[in-house]
């Protein structure tokens, strides 16, 4: 298949500024704050987007060099296939994540909750929506006993 | 910033062969079956995936040529920012969708609730884990009071 290529529409601005100690999921980032700086030339893409309390971002794992097939997650001592997590080190290296929209200003979005590095490249900003995207009641494999734990459990350097 | 260019690591095959009267999101499209096909260079990351009931899966929007900065999406006859909404002619048309993962056969996954064109490039997998990925209580903007017609609501060919 042909290889898509993808122009990144912004940056993301974080208090993360390596990934060491970084929290590992958005949900584990209460507080932290930054800016979602989209390039000007999209500003007329943001109408209406104030209405909504949560966004997701999907961007570029922009510092991972590797990719693995298999991985032993923060979350594990055990190693699981790629897909079967949410480490960066991927075949397509896309990150998502799903952040608290607490203010649009021009083309800045002021947010919180941000798991994501200082300065990766944006791709897209989609309308975080819980009748679409929420599924009561899934099970979660070998996230199972392990998820709580996702409050305490910060990154390291094992990704890159 | 630098482009970004990715490899689609596998390919969607769905009942849907155009988008005229397709499902516009997975939580509408139940019962629609369809596979995953894995390139095989990949089998091994998919190790574990069997125990999730769900799955999120990032594709090319592969056949929309245009990109639109406001847009009239199919749940409302106002225009939103096309930020705001789910439509696939966004500057970079990169499509999510979370479908249920019935069976792992090989390099290929048996799936079900799927809002995706046939012969779509697949570019990720990941896990579906509630626990970080839904938002209680979360706003939703002008999808308010339409979002209860997405199951009777199907896709014509504006989007391209």
């Amino acid at each position: 298949m042909e290889p898509v290529g993808y122009r990144p529409i912004g940056v993301i601005r974080s208090p993360h500024a390596t990934t060491d100690g970084m929290p590992i999921q958005a949900v584990a980032a209460a507080g932290a704050r930054g800016r979602v700086e989209l390039d000007p030339v999209f500003a007329e893409g943001l109408a209406d987007l104030e209405g909504f309390s949560h966004i997701v971002l999907l961007y570029h794992f922009h510092e991972v060099r590797e990719v693995r097939l298999t991985v032993t997650p923060f979350l594990d001592t055990a190693s699981h296939g790629v897909f079967a997590t949410r480490s960066p080190v991927r075949p397509n290296a896309i990150g998502m994540s799903t952040v608290r929209l607490l203010a649009v200003e021009g083309t800045s979005l002021v947010v919180e909750d941000l798991d994501v590095l200082d300065g990766t490249p944006l791709l897209d900003i989609k309308p975080y929506v819980p009748q679409f995207d929420d599924r009561a009641g899934a099970r979660i494999g070998w996230y199972t006993g392990r998820v709580e734990a996702v409050a305490q459990t910060r990154a390291d350097g094992r990704f890159r």
